[in-house]
C-alpha cells in the first residue's frame, strides 16, 4: 500500500510546520486540533479539516499524533471519537510526541489487537528543525512498519534512527533529554562562575567551547544565556514535562539519575517564578539568583 | 629581548611532550624535575639538566612550570633553591599547571616586586594535544608580557587566548573544568539509563550525539564508557584536584556550584575504590553500581 493520505493530530509549535512539510512533499493531509484556529494556516495551505480524531483517521494510511503529554495521546487515540475507533485496519499510527515509554508499549499492544500498527517517533531539533524538515526522529516499533512509513518521516526529518521495538524511540528521546538538561547545568554553572570571577562570558564561551568542555548547549545556548535572551527555542515547561518522564523511567528501571534530578529541581525554580514559557537557557537566572547577582528575569 | 633560553620545570605526562615541542621549535631548554630519570628522554633530545629550580632559571628568559598543584608551584618558585631566587631580572615565569587563581595572583605580585613577570597559562587538550602541539592555552597576565612570550606558547599550543589579568587564565580553566565534569554526569547518566532500558549504548550515542544533546564528552568519551575502556586520557585524580580548586573558587566568589559539587562527590566514589589513575570516563562504573549493574571495574 502506498501511503498518500495522512491524518495529522496536533498543530502546535512543532506539529504545524511538520504538517506543512508533509503538504509540501505532496501528501494529502487531514488535520485535527482542539482549537481549529491553530490549524487555519495548514487549511489555507491545502489541508482538509476533521472535527474529531476519528474523522481525521477515517481515510488515512498513516495517523500522526504530536500533542503535549501521555494522557493527550491516550485521549486522541482511545477516548470518545478517538482515532483508533475511526481508522481502517492496517493503519499505521506514528506518535511523535514525547511521552511515557511504558504507556507507549501499552498503546502499541492495544492497536496491534485492533489490527493496526504503531511507531513511537519522538523528535529532536526544535522548532527550527521542524520548519526546515531536518529533525532527528528516534523510532521505536517494527522495522518493516518503519520501512513502510519512512517516506512520511523523511518529509519531516533528516536523521531517522530505528532504536528498537515499541517504546525504544521514547527511551532514546528520554536519554537525549537527560543529556540536554544536564548540559544546561554545565553551561549555566561555568558561565556564572566566570561572571562572578570577572571574566567576559562571551569570551569565556569562545575560549572553552571548542575543546573538551564543548557542547551544543554551551555553544548555541551559552551566548543567549550571556545576553539574557530568554526567547524560547525549547520551553522550560516542556523540558520539565520531559524530565518528569525521565525521572519516572529512571524509577521504573532502577536507574538513579542524580544529575537529571538536580536539573529538574533547578528548573522548578523557574516554574515557581512563572517562567515556564521561557527558553531553557533561562536557567542562568536561577544560578544568578543563587550567586546573588541581581534581577535577570526577562 | 629575543627569548631563546627556556627553563622548564616539570616533566610529567603533559610537561615532557610540551618541552619536546620547544626543543623541536629550536629553543634551548634546561630541564629540572624532582626525578631526573623522567627527564632523560628530553636530555637525550638535547635539553640541558639543572639540579635545582634556581639553576634551571639562571640563564633563562622564560621559566615554565607545569607541576601538580598550588603548593608545588609555590615550592619551585619560592622554596629553597627556588626559581625566583635564581632568575635574572625581567625573566617571564609562565605557570602552565592548573592551580588556585588567588594563589596565582599572590605569586604574580611577589614576582612583580622582584622585577619579574608572570603569566598563568593552564592548558586543555590532554596528552594528545601536548604531543601534537595543539593545546588550548588560557592566559592570564599583562598583554604585553603575553606578546613577548607568544612564540614560546605557540610552540606548544594552537589556540592562545588572553583571558584577562593574572589569575584569569586559571579562572577560565576552572570554568572549563566545571563544564568538563558536569558533561561526564550527562554522558554517564544518559548511557546507563539507556542500557537499563535495553538500548544499545553505541547506537544511542550515535542517535543523540549529533544534536542538542551533543558534547565532546558524549561523542569522544561516551564510546569508551560503553566499551568499559578506562585507560586515562585525563585521570580521575587530576580532575578531582581541579574540582577542589573549582569548589574553592566557587566558595571564595559566592557562586554556588551544585552540578560541579555532584560530580566531585560521584568521582570521590572512584577514588574510594582506588581508581584515581583511571580515565574520567570511568564515572560510568559509579552509575552502573548505583543502578545495580554488576562489576565493571577495569
Amino acid at each position: 500500500m502506498i501511503i498518500s493520505e495522512i491524518g495529522f493530530i496536533g498543530a502546535g509549535l512543532m506539529g504545524a510546520p511538520m504538517a506543512a512539510n508533509l503538504l509540501r512533499a505532496g501528501f494529502r493531509v487531514t488535520v485535527h486540533t482542539r482549537t481549529r484556529a491553530r490549524a487555519q494556516p495548514l487549511l489555507d495551505a491545502g489541508a482538509a479539516w476533521a472535527d474529531t480524531p476519528a474523522a481525521c483517521a477515517a481515510s488515512a494510511g498513516v495517523v500522526i499524533t504530536i500533542v503535549s503529554d501521555t494522557p493527550d495521546v491516550q485521549q486522541v487515540l482511545f477516548g470518545p471519537s478517538g482515532a483508533a475507533g475511526g481508522a481502517q485496519p492496517n493503519t499505521i499510527f506514528i506518535d511523535m510526541s514525547t511521552i511515557s515509554a511504558s504507556a507507549t508499549r501499552a498503546m502499541a499492544q492495544e492497536l496491534l489487537e485492533l489490527g493496526m500498527a504503531m511507531l513511537d517517533a519522538p523528535v529532536s531539533g526544535g522548532v527550527q528543525g521542524a520548519v526546515d524538515g531536518t529533525l532527528s526522529i528516534m523510532v521505536g516499533g517494527d522495522a518493516a512498519v518503519l520501512e513502510r512509513a519512512r517516506p512520511v518521516l523523511e518529509a519531516m526529518g533528516r536523521t531517522i534512527v530505528h532504536c528498537g521495538p515499541n517504546g525504544q524511540g521514547q527511551m532514546t528521546k528520554l536519554c537525549n533529554q537527560v543529556a540536554v538538561a544536564v548540559h544546561m547545568i554545565a553551561a549555566a554553572e561555568a558561565i556564572v562562575l566566570g561572571t562572578k570571577a570577572g571574566l567576559d562570558p562571551a569570551a569565556l564561551i569562545k575560549a572553552i567551547g571548542g575543546g573538551a568542555a564543548g557542547s551544543w548547549a554551551i555553544n548555541v545556548l551559552g551566548p543567549r544565556m550571556a545576553e539574557h535572551d530568554f526567547a524560547p527555542g525549547f520551553m522550560v515547561k516542556l523540558l520539565q514535562k520531559d524530565l518528569r518522564l525521565v525521572m519516572q523511567a529512571g524509577s521504573e528501571l532502577s536507574a538513579p539519575l542524580p544529575g537529571a534530578a538536580l536539573a529538574h529541581q533547578l528548573y522548578a525554580a523557574l516554574e515557581a517564578g512563572d517562567r515556564g514559557d521561557e527558553g531553557t537557557q533561562a536557567l542562568i537566572s536561577v544560578y544568578e539568583a543563587l550567586a546573588g547577582i541581581a534581577g535577570t528575569e526577562s
